[in-house]
């Protein structure tokens, strides 16, 4: 899938603008789960290692604003507020599991790549301090 | 392409902790223009606009520690630096251009999707400053 460089040079400034939003790592892991169905914020926070009550609050709402996911609440005792995908949001549930499968193939080669790239950085330092 | 959730979340950590690198919005383009073969600092600064030096720098950089990229320098006056996707990188390109491709296809119904929202926000805000 060869970019074409005219049309990217064109249409840059659009993407950069998008994926600075959907390409942030917590957007892409709210949408993924919420492939799976409507959720309720506390089952989304569980799912989710490491996310904060005020990040996932901030994540939700951007993706809301977005049209990417929308906000229900249902007038329970007490009220239950479920977040589901748009139609927009289950379109961005291909490209974002390919991006997060990727991740998850290639964790191994990456760490190896950062453990010899940093070894050879250090090595560096050592000799330029030497000198 | 439903995520399986027992998975996903084993994986979470990992994912998050490689699309914190690679879903960078910055990432993703020099990754999809190096897509199309080896080039220069100064070329690659000048097909992304708005993209400073030092960030550049910096991408380039982070994506060579992660095994993404090669720095080559040719011994010419000046010498000449030339960036290349690394298999790894190559295999990068087909998930960051499908993710590209939905921000150029969809930019236009998330711009309506937002200025909806902020039009209700605000709708909210001045009936709450009224009451």
């Amino acid at each position: 899938m060869k970019p074409d460089k005219h049309y990217l040079s064109e249409n840059c400034q659009a993407v950069s603008e998008v994926l600075q939003r959907v390409g942030d790592k917590w957007t892409v892991l709210v949408v993924k789960i919420l492939g799976n169905g409507p959720m309720r914020f506390n089952e989304l926070k569980r799912t989710i290692d490491g996310i904060s009550q005020r990040m996932l609050t901030l994540t939700l709402r951007a993706l809301e604003r977005d049209g990417l996911v929308t906000r229900t609440v249902y007038p329970s005792v007490p009220p239950r507020v479920e977040y589901e995908l748009t139609s927009l949001g289950r379109s961005l549930i291909a490209p974002v599991s390919a991006l997060a499968m990727w991740a998850i193939d290639h964790r191994g080669a990456i760490h190896g790549a950062r453990t010899k790239f940093d070894a050879r950085e250090s090595t560096k330092t050592a000799k330029s301090d030497a000198a």
